[in-house]
């Protein structure tokens, strides 16, 4: 099975960097070890979508210790049998999209995570809650403000949650930005700089065609800079203005922009100063605060990352952030717990809003305003 | 006498980090243990106005090999009984802004080089051509285009020649960020982050009188990050976009603005995302290109610098940059040959049109076009 393993992630960005040795607090994280201990009952999920993505999360549900890879549902009768064989997943786990909605009587299936293309979410996520199914779905949540809508009202009516599926909120490096910009340990941040993209060469891949993916790079990583900007700050972006990146593949980006680069103004004073691309690799985010600086770099691919502050370097566990993830969502579902705002279906409804937004400044050269 | 070291701005700045050890390659840099050999006739510089910077030249002239500080024009006679002392200036060669002219009958002043408030440089480098005086200027090399076509012209009609501080054009970091993305040695250039701002808290300083600096950060600091993205790129933008950041501190920032983004276009395909402010501290320039990337932090300050590419650290030596540029400029103006483009009034004039046009899109809200 072809996929991009978070080793490949990091060394696609070229700038790889030796770990750090000085120990810093952690905040909110969980040690993996201390997960391990669990031995109750695992939550059940099926992967709906098999493709790249999927193959990583595989990786990360074989060190989870409150989740199993339980089925799949995929158009690939080839992939079924393949991933059938591999995971040791039962037939009866197995679906295609015909079948799928048969879900509904499966016991055995607790969870639907939809791994599929952007603009596919919101049917298999609507799907999977009219089956009863507790929804995790990948980011971006959908590629307009009304699908996300549409998906968080029916997973309402059915009474199943929704969980959106960022990996950030379970990373320790990430939690730590988050800690140092919230609590205000430099004071109030002023500026955030942050930037995600790699080299797309692919001209066959769904994410280069919009009515798939919803839009190019920003749907795919600047996403992510615009939710560190929102936990660094803890704030809402009051206005947005937006520019497009030149084309500069004539042949890749037809139907997607290359590039985007983006400035979200934050009601206490903070300006965010982001980028995402799909036409060079860079990783990296950097804070400025009245009495001090905290960055990462790599900051949001895979892992590892490497940080410091102005009081000097970050030493945090290298994780698996998908083993984070399914293990900090499957417990609270699991004990039938609410899950945290900022992993729910209205945290992902929040960034389309500024994404579209950022998409009308981009087209219109116009300060865009949010309320 | 008050001023800003070179460790005290790097200190400032809060995110040093140890040297690097792997070694790379020197482009253009004239290592300063070669030029040391220098026994001939130095330049005789005479230094108008003696604020902050003109104390960090200062320490540059006791290193040089082909500059005398040699004298200086001063409103304030405190300050010219200080500076005589100091740097055992004979009366001669002490000037106020009164008697200046009078400078065109010493034989013993070849250069004067301005470090006034920006918007006296049209005036002070005029008078210093028409006295038969090279001049150096500080950057910006004045606050509008119309003072810089000026100068141009007065130094022309005089045959003088005119160069402006651009100090990093001597410093071998930036030489190799130059070198790396004028000679496309990871491919051609995508993406360039450059950014540098710090904390002003003294409201009587003349950087945030609009009618001495011109404007804010961009005049002062921001500058470095349109050169830098011009040097990397080798190119001039086509279009700019900018957005001013929210006013941080009212008493501050009634005159000029707190922080200013823009984003430079550049026929080549690249973007420039860059940011300059004085309401935190940050210095750094980042650059992807094809197949690879190559960053500097901290990067325009006064050193040490710290980088890296793709292929490993960078390691090239800590100078002092006021003594490599007044030797570099020192060098050619002894030997009457003419000063390369890049540090010339041209290239000044070059900087501030682009300046005016960040300043005029951050204003309107609109693209510029740059021709």
């Amino acid at each position: 099975m072809k996929k991009i393993s978070r080793r490949s992630f990091l060394l696609n960005t070229g700038l790889a960097v030796g770990a750090t040795t000085t120990a810093a607090t952690l905040s909110s994280f969980v040690p993996i070890k201390s997960i391990k201990k669990y031995d109750g009952k695992k939550l059940n999920i099926a992967l709906c979508g098999l493709g790249n993505y999927a193959g990583i999360l595989a990786d990360g549900f074989a060190t989870s210790a409150y989740c199993n890879l339980a089925g799949i549902i995929t158009g690939h009768p080839a992939k079924a049998e393949q991933w059938k064989k591999q995971y040791n997943i039962p037939d009866k786990n197995i679906y295609n999209y015909e079948n799928f909605d048969t879900i509904a009587q499966n016991k055995d299936i607790d969870v639907v995570y939809v791994v599929l293309p952007n603009s596919m979410h919101k049917e298999y996520t609507i799907r999977a809650a009219q089956a009863g199914k507790h929804v995790i779905c990948e980011k971006p949540m959908a590629t307009s403000v009304e699908d996300c809508e549409a998906m968080i009202a029916a997973c309402k009516k059915a009474g199943v949650q929704l969980a959106i599926g960022y990996r950030l909120h379970y990373e320790p490096y990430n939690l730590e930005l988050k800690r140092l910009g919230q609590e205000k340990v430099f004071g109030p941040v002023r500026l955030i700089e942050a930037s995600l993209g790699y080299n797309v060469t692919d001209a066959n891949q769904w994410r280069l065609h919009k009515a798939l993916s919803g839009g190019g790079p920003l749907m795919n990583v600047g996403i992510y800079c615009v939710q560190c900007s929102r936990y660094v700050t803890g704030e809402e972006p009051v206005a947005v203005t937006a520019q497009f990146g030149p084309v500069t593949n004539a042949t890749l980006f037809t139907e997607v922009e290359a590039s985007v680069m983006w400035q979200l103004e934050f009601p206490g004073g903070a300006v965010a100063n982001c980028s995402s691309t799909y036409n060079c690799n860079v990783d990296r985010v950097f804070v400025s605060a009245d009495q001090g600086q905290f960055e990462l770099s790599p900051a949001i691919s895979y892992g590892p990352f490497v940080g410091k502050t102005s009081n000097g370097p970050l030493n945090f566990p290298d994780i698996n952030q998908q083993t984070a993830q399914l293990d900090g969502m499957g417990k609270l579902i699991l004990a039938n717990q609410p899950l945290p705002n900022h992993i729910t279906g209205e945290e992902g409804l929040k960034d389309l809003k500024i994404m579209e937004a950022i998409y009308a400044s981009a087209r219109t050269g116009k300060k865009i305003g949010l309320v």
